[in-house]
């Protein structure tokens, strides 16, 4: 018998199943291109199937179905397939990207058939899911006690423990992966943005790298820095340029960040960083970036003020992915550990980086990263606002930078200005404000 | 027989019944309040009903229902109850910020009766809907000729002609009403900021005011900084103080705001402005707003600069909201006029500026307004650059001003750093990335 069926066998999904084969788990493959399953068929401890029926049919029970299918209308369509071939007490995990509003409709699909569904967030890219992923399974907590065994084990380890925990009802495992890849978004063009700051001074890639590579010894080591220095100096196998020169300026996405920022909006939590970097991707891909007198960006060299802003805009983008994650283990009621996420984040994900101890100590402690922080903040600040300033006068576009900074300054105490916006609004529209004196709705005749 | 029904006499709904009245037309009036409805009785034309059923039936055919009730569920329960009491080719009118997606839908319950349903974006507050405010009827284009007489009548009239067009099919006059108002957001929150930067370089509020009142003369005119300028010389009627110092330094706001930053993710246009108002306002609310060592904000007086970096921040902000339109235009199949859009603007609404003229006369000619002002553009950004230096130099906190600089940098044609997000992405995630110098997706092993 097999101990779970992984259906899906792309990428990610082939790389899930390895990583099961290497723990000791019999594991049975399927996927919709039978020619990908055969290229599986004669590694230790797996099974292919053709059928689906077949490929259940192996499973010891209860049966765990391990979904690695694209987010969207293939999970509805395989949940369909799937479900008659299951019985009480079976388990179906979605290990995608899925949207996390669609796990509670697609739990309640098979919960009257008496089968468990479970949202399992799965980061690491395919590295991460070969080698060991950092992993975020929520849903009904008896059925992740019986999947406990293989998720953990498969996960990546850090200090001897797991990057697998639970995290809490409903698909937050899906939130909380969603929200991580947001805060990836706003790494990543942190680290553009540092690239691109050290090219205007006149660095080359090689030397880029260098720095990152120094960067990344201490507090601020990081996987999306450490990668980064090894993409500076690569070659293109196909002529004498760096690699990176012959790639296009334009990227692309696939909705993790942009459904971050929906999110975000609808729970009236500002995530400017995250929203920039998706915005950016965007903006990219614009046809006409020539609208304006073309200008060859410049700054000085000022690579310790630059590493000390780049730390404090970085722990701004933490700061506002977990805003979300508190405010959504409030509204939702999923009594989330926010550091235990920060925990299960150390390695396998792609944000794993050293920041995120201090972001387990501190965490539980302060209203919001921010004030944890804020002997960081308050010593990096000088440097973000240097750097800011030679962005503007070099003409460098990197709007993280900005965004960060624009974030912090409300946090000195100084107003804010919108007892204007109320005097306006009451103007206008007769809308009302309040006063600092009194309590209550008051209302002005301004002509 | 009442020409129409109004339906719904809040500020609002009063105030355009009044306006109606005003213009000779009869007004049915009707409240779920009656002693709202009691209030107005008396007026010439008005004739006030207690039940719907009468008020109805005093009306000539077709009929004209025009609700002014809040967005939201209400309007729907008025539905319910007004589309037994109508025939074949009655008219209801929506003249609420309902949502534009609603209006499809609500539109469809009532044509089964062969009912006609209007989307009718209302701008210009209560002064506005009194002596003339701006309006965006959408829906069926034979029903619009009905209400035309009326509903152009009662519009702001600028240069004799009425601020009153046929805007496209479906909710899209709430489209264009929503984007106006988002616009409102980004140019409240400007000119909140130029108070801001004033008061940092020293200036009373009186002092403010007279600067505002000397940029209200040119081409920056618009209705809100009009109001800004009577606003800050208000005395507070129960002390000595400026009024504007009497009132809290924290923002509500009423949702459109949100939806329009929410509608442009959806359809990926960057209206980071506008975002950074509806953030704004968030932040005012925020409890704790002193996680850091408190700082007095400070500037040097540049007020040529600040004028000239406001009037570019605007037209970012008119720039966002533009793409916005071009994009639900063809996105929707709307075929929305953008220059009749901004000539509606230009008197009765809120955002009602000089500079409408100009958008106007080159948004045909262009991709984007940014192309359109590219000229001005080019002139005020050394200016913008020099106030955004300021801001960071002196702590103020002034989000919108970094936010048009960071949306305008990209557009001198530097490199974005994409490339090297397609690399990162390829690296973990073999997401494949496009090359420069040859069509097609590629993978690199880069380990």
């Amino acid at each position: 018998m097999n101990d779970i069926l992984v259906a899906g066998l792309g990428v990610m999904g082939r790389s899930i199943a390895q990583n099961m084969m290497r723990n000791g788990f019999k594991v049975a493959g399927y996927n919709r291109t039978f020619a990908v399953t055969q290229s599986l068929m004669g590694l230790e401890n797996f099974t292919g199937y053709e059928h689906l029926e077949e490929a259940i049919a192996s499973l010891s029970s209860p049966k765990k179905v391990f979904l690695m299918v694209p987010a969207g209308p293939v999970v509805d369509k395989m949940i369909e397939v799937i479900k008659p071939l299951l019985k009480a007490g079976d388990i179906i995990m979605d290990g995608g990207n899925s949207y996390f509003e669609d796990d509670r409709r697609r739990a309640q699909l098979v919960a009257d058939q008496g089968i468990h569904y479970l949202a399992v967030g799965v980061s690491g890219g395919e590295m991460g899911a070969l080698w060991g992923p950092s992993i975020m399974p929520s849903g009904p907590k008896e059925a992740y006690e019986q999947v406990a065994p293989i998720l953990e084990k498969i996960a990546a380890q850090k200090e001897g423990q797991p990057c697998c925990t639970y995290i809490g009802p409903e698909g937050s495992g899906h939130y909380v992966k969603m929200v991580h890849n947001g805060i990836e978004y706003a790494d990543m063009q942190l680290i553009v943005e540092c690239y691109l700051y050290l090219k205007a001074a006149g660095l080359s890639n090689a030397q880029i790298s260098d720095v990152f590579k120094e960067w990344n010894q201490g507090p601020m080591e990081s996987y999306l820095l450490g990668i980064t220095v090894k993409i500076l100096l690569e070659k293109d196998p196909q002529s004498s340029d760096d690699l990176v020169d012959r790639i296009k300026d334009a990227s692309s996405n696939k909705g993790t960040g942009k459904w971050t920022s929906q999110v975000a909006l609808s729970q009236d939590v500002n995530v400017s960083l995250i929203h920039a970097a998706y915005m950016a991707r965007l903006t990219s891909n614009l046809e006409k970036r020539n609208l304006l007198v073309p200008v060859q960006p410049s700054a000085s060299l000022h690579v310790e003020e630059l590493k000390k802003a780049y730390y404090l805009a970085r722990i701004v983008a933490y700061e506002q992915g977990w805003s979300l994650y508190a405010d959504a283990s409030q509204r939702y009621g999923w009594n989330l550990d926010l550091a235990k996420i920060a925990l299960i984040f150390r390695a396998g994900c792609i944000i794993q980086a050293t920041l995120l101890n201090d972001i387990a100590k501190i965490v539980n402690g302060h209203d919001t990263l921010l004030a944890g922080f804020s002997e960081v903040v308050q010593t990096n600040l000088p440097a973000l606002k240097k750097i800011v300033t030679e962005i503007v006068n070099g003409d460098i576009p990197m709007p993280l930078f900005m965004a960060a900074l624009a974030y912090l300054l409300p946090f000195q105490g100084a107003g804010l200005g919108a007892n204007l916006i109320q005097a306006q609004r009451d103007f206008f529209g007769a809308h009302t404000f309040e006063r600092i004196d009194q309590d209550g709705s008051f209302h002005h005749e301004w002509e």
